[in-house]
């Protein structure tokens, strides 16, 4: 079951915005507390998951999203479920369900798991399984942190050397920052490393059409950390290009082929092209995880093509439904929409990638299996 | 006064829409009856105005709206005041204030105005100047439609030439049909023409953000007209390109400097620079009167800002009002935002220029002006 509680003050990130998931153990017992995201910009509730069901709901309806995080929340919800100790192999099959797709949510949830009958096999406590369960969920929010810090200390490096000048003025689309993170997230994290180095003299925030996020959740992240950020709709990234404005782009990737072209939401292509008529360095922040070495290039990757609704009709949270979609509609009735989820960027007009374990510039699949090497063998190790 | 007055059937332009504009005398005397664009897509709703001040009225909420179409509307509402008795000199300073900015409504005031006073002069007959005044309207919307028709000929004999295969897929920005115009518009006709010719395989429309022109009217237009039209957000353009589905841009103009430079509604020029890498051709189709000889170059066009309401809010006719622009807000309150009208494509991305006189291919300033000198020699003859 899930209480909300509007909190403000305690309990924030260094970036001044509460933290979107954490473990407490109040008196009553053990929780989760996420930051209900379908409620910003407008509201700061905070969901508090007695148990595994009320975190299934949460992934369910997004008020927790972005596919770190998903699998952060998915180890918690199986620890919660042993320690508050309920039937672990049922809330493992729930928490994987509430977003089948969702490879990240997955993977943190068998870890946990995993853990789990680990330690139970090996020492048939129940007690010490789930103490297994919740160190798993803590290890991995920790690397995720972690990984994030070591991404944005690479990136502002990387931005330094090529904007020597200082004062970067970085475009940015879609969210990639401590909402979607277990740390301060990815493409955000760099720009926010070079807000704290003072190297930061704006942020350009791409709206993000279809669905916003860029708007309702990137604005709210810079604007939370005091960052000097100005919106703009998509559309309008070329003006900025032709008047000399953006230094460099930085965006975070759904996944990366094994000869570096990039998925990503969709917007960034445009904006790679942009980047290379302006003679502007195109960046991509994103994990080691998220290069697919079993997708050999860019015409591998399959494009998810979703709902026309979420184009031809018009959603807000205090919108009143109205389209099959749940919004206002705002194109005649009928028509059909061409609504990619993501587009994909081939690596010539990446300048780098920059991963938790460095960044690889100029993009070559040679450069990216041997970053792929290193990083494996850091995990084995 | 205006009555409202939902018709259907009759009076519609070959397109399938309804006549935008026009004159009617039934017997309890004349009057100007208006689409109101305010309404559309959703209903397509008539507006009956008796007198200048009903017309001064749909100008300034924005029922009757484009260059061309608020000349025509301008000439008609002088027309008007002057057929029903009224003072002529303030029904036309009404009119021409009910836009300050709008140069083709002040144009087509006074043409409308000068016929009235010169006819006024010769006979001493008032009937007869209210005549001249209608003449003079009537004759500035029928060169509209004539040159709307002669751009929709020319532009289709260049696409045909550049896409020898036909069955053109055809990306358009923004709305430039029969909504802003008193025939068939401009990059919208020519596609109309190509359609009517069974050489439209596809036009994709640009939702045109900020205030969603795209979605709201060219979709409308392109639906009334039986059209394949395909809606997507201004950033999904790039995937479309990179898939090899555009064969032609299609754009119109708010204002062309003597060198070839375009202004046109934000997010022009970054189409023009996808179609430039992906080798399509990017054709700017305007009457001649878009020319400028008094701009030298794109540098000189001044870019007006509007207010950032527009992208931190999301308006619909029937969302309830919230924020300062009348819509929801969707970025944190106090987000700051970059919202220029328009952006400019320098000439050397532009394919060919398309006007009433012929087209300009490739786009200089020597090749503008030898059409600007034709097109005076063909009014003054």
């Amino acid at each position: 079951m899930a209480d909300r509680d509007a909190r403000s003050g305690e309990d924030r990130l260094p970036t001044g915005i509460p933290a979107v998931l954490r473990w407490e153990e109040p008196p009553e017992g053990p929780v989760v507390v996420l930051l209900d995201q379908t409620r910003l910009p407008a509201e700061e509730v905070e969901l508090v998951c007695t148990d595994a069901a009320a975190l299934v709901e949460a992934i369910r309806s997004l008020a927790v999203r972005g596919a770190p995080l998903l699998g952060i929340a998915g180890a918690y919800g199986v620890a919660l479920a042993a320690v508050r100790g309920f039937e672990v192999a049922e809330a493992a099959a729930a928490l994987e369900g509430a977003r089948p797709t969702a490879v990240n949510l997955a993977v943190g949830v068998r870890r946990a798991r995993a853990a789990h009958q680990e330690a139970l096999a090996r020492t048939g406590d129940t007690r010490r399984a789930a103490d297994a369960a919740l160190a798993a969920a803590r290890a991995l929010h920790q690397e995720d942190a972690e990984a994030s810090a070591r991404m944005a200390g690479h990136g502002l490096r990387l931005l330094d050397e090529l904007l020597p000048a200082g004062g970067h003025r970085v475009l940015t689309h879609c969210n990639t920052g401590s909402l979607v993170s277990g740390g301060e997230g990815t493409a955000f994290a760099v720009a926010l490393a070079a807000h704290r180095a003072g190297r930061l003299r704006r942020l350009w925030v791409d709206e993000t059409r279809p669905l916003l996020q860029g708007a309702r959740l990137t604005a709210y992240e810079a604007a939370r950390s005091d960052m000097a950020y100005t919106l703009l709709t998509d559309n309008a990234a070329g003006s900025l290009f032709a008047a000399g404005e953006v230094d460099a782009v930085l965006v975070g990737a759904d996944r990366i082929a094994a000869d570096g072209s990039v998925a990503n939401k969709v917007g960034s292509y445009p904006l790679a092209v942009l980047a290379r008529y302006h003679h502007v360095p195109f960046i991509v922040v994103a994990p080691v995880t998220t290069v697919d070495p079993d997708t050999p290039d860019g015409a591998s990757i399959e494009v998810e093509q979703r709902p026309g609704y979420e184009v031809t009709e018009v959603t807000a949270p205090q919108v009143p439904v109205a389209g099959a979609g749940g919004g206002i509609p705002v194109a005649p009735l009928g028509t059909q929409a061409y609504n990619p989820a993501f587009d994909v960027t081939p690596p010539e007009l990446v300048t780098a990638i920059v991963t938790e374990e460095g960044a690889v510039s100029p993009v070559t699949g040679e450069a990216l299996a041997e970053l792929c090497a290193r990083s494996r063998q850091v995990t084995i190790s």
